[in-house]
């Protein structure tokens, strides 16, 4: 399997028409968009009661510090071809549904099939303080796997780029981030 | 000024018609695009010199560590509305004409307003290794101001985003990144 992966955000219906959003690692195979949701997961449930999902390409980081940690809401407008939403602040989505499934007790591996791609937004370059909050929030989801000063010297050298290019949002984001950290050596449930 | 930078290649036409292609950290101002590259240097004698260029927006990162290094030579193709090149491998591009220079001795700041925006394919995703690239691109831009210890320990941590994350395209541009800095480590001339 090609093991190159992007950072994206899944949003998914449950079976009584509940949206769930969760930011995904996926890989791309062919035609097919290949997810790995661990498992449980409203993501991983959500597939496989409805057989579908939306691939939301975005920017915007806010979505992924803020999933991570536990602000879960975000504006969703009505897929196109699907039952199902996507991010209204997507660059792009992807409409899916479930071609192949290959249960695991942890990672099942589910094969997605295209069915409607729409474009909304161009991508307008590279920026260093989005990277950071992406590897941010990678950071902040392992917390309790990481040592203390792993964690710190992390956030220190991505604090870089936040202050030489973030805008808004990303400021908002790394707050999010930082604050999540700062509970997290309190000793506070996150 | 929004300070907000955004990680583009913009290319450029001497008055003799020969391309040029350099990595910028560029800004949006309303409708504008705001260039600071430094003087001297091609780029900017390019566009006082013809009034245009061309805003590359590209995710391969490939461009950005090959510049780096001395890799200057790119597929380009025509520009639609200017006389200008257009990098082939960018998800879009923006043509550009000189609307206001401020000069300085060092950077000017160079506004230039949009003629004509394409689109050429969509954004599929963060892609970790990717910001690696860019941020290892920084770094061998600035070898000659860091101490040993730095580059390591930055090289190191993009190393691990490099490993899980990268297609072959961001492992071509992280060998030259690597290389150059093993050249610079031997005292070589970049």
């Amino acid at each position: 399997m090609n093991d190159v992966i992007y950072e994206t955000v899944v949003t998914t219906l449950s079976a009584d028409g509940v949206p769930h959003v969760a930011p995904m690692g996926v890989r791309y195979q062919g035609e097919h968009v290949v997810l790995m949701p661990f498992k449980p997961s409203a993501t991983h449930d959500n597939i496989v009661a409805t057989g579908h999902a939306v691939l939301n390409l975005l920017t915007d980081t806010r979505v992924f510090a803020g999933c991570v940690t536990g602000r879960k809401l975000w504006p969703l407008v009505a897929a196109e071809k699907i039952e199902g939403r996507r991010l209204a602040n997507a660059l792009g989505h992807v409409e899916l549904a479930l071609a192949e499934r290959r249960d695991d007790v942890q990672r099942p591996v589910l094969r997605m099939a295209r069915v409607h791609e729409v474009a909304h937004g161009p991508f307008i370059g590279f920026n260093r303080a989005q990277a950071a909050v992406v590897e941010g929030a990678v950071l902040v989801s392992r917390l309790h796997l990481l040592a203390a000063e792993k964690i710190d010297a992390e956030m220190a050298y991505l604090q870089i780029a936040i202050d030489k290019t973030a805008g808004e949002g990303e400021r908002e984001a790394w707050g999010w981030l930082r604050e999540a950290v700062e509970r997290h050596r309190a000793g506070e449930v996150r």
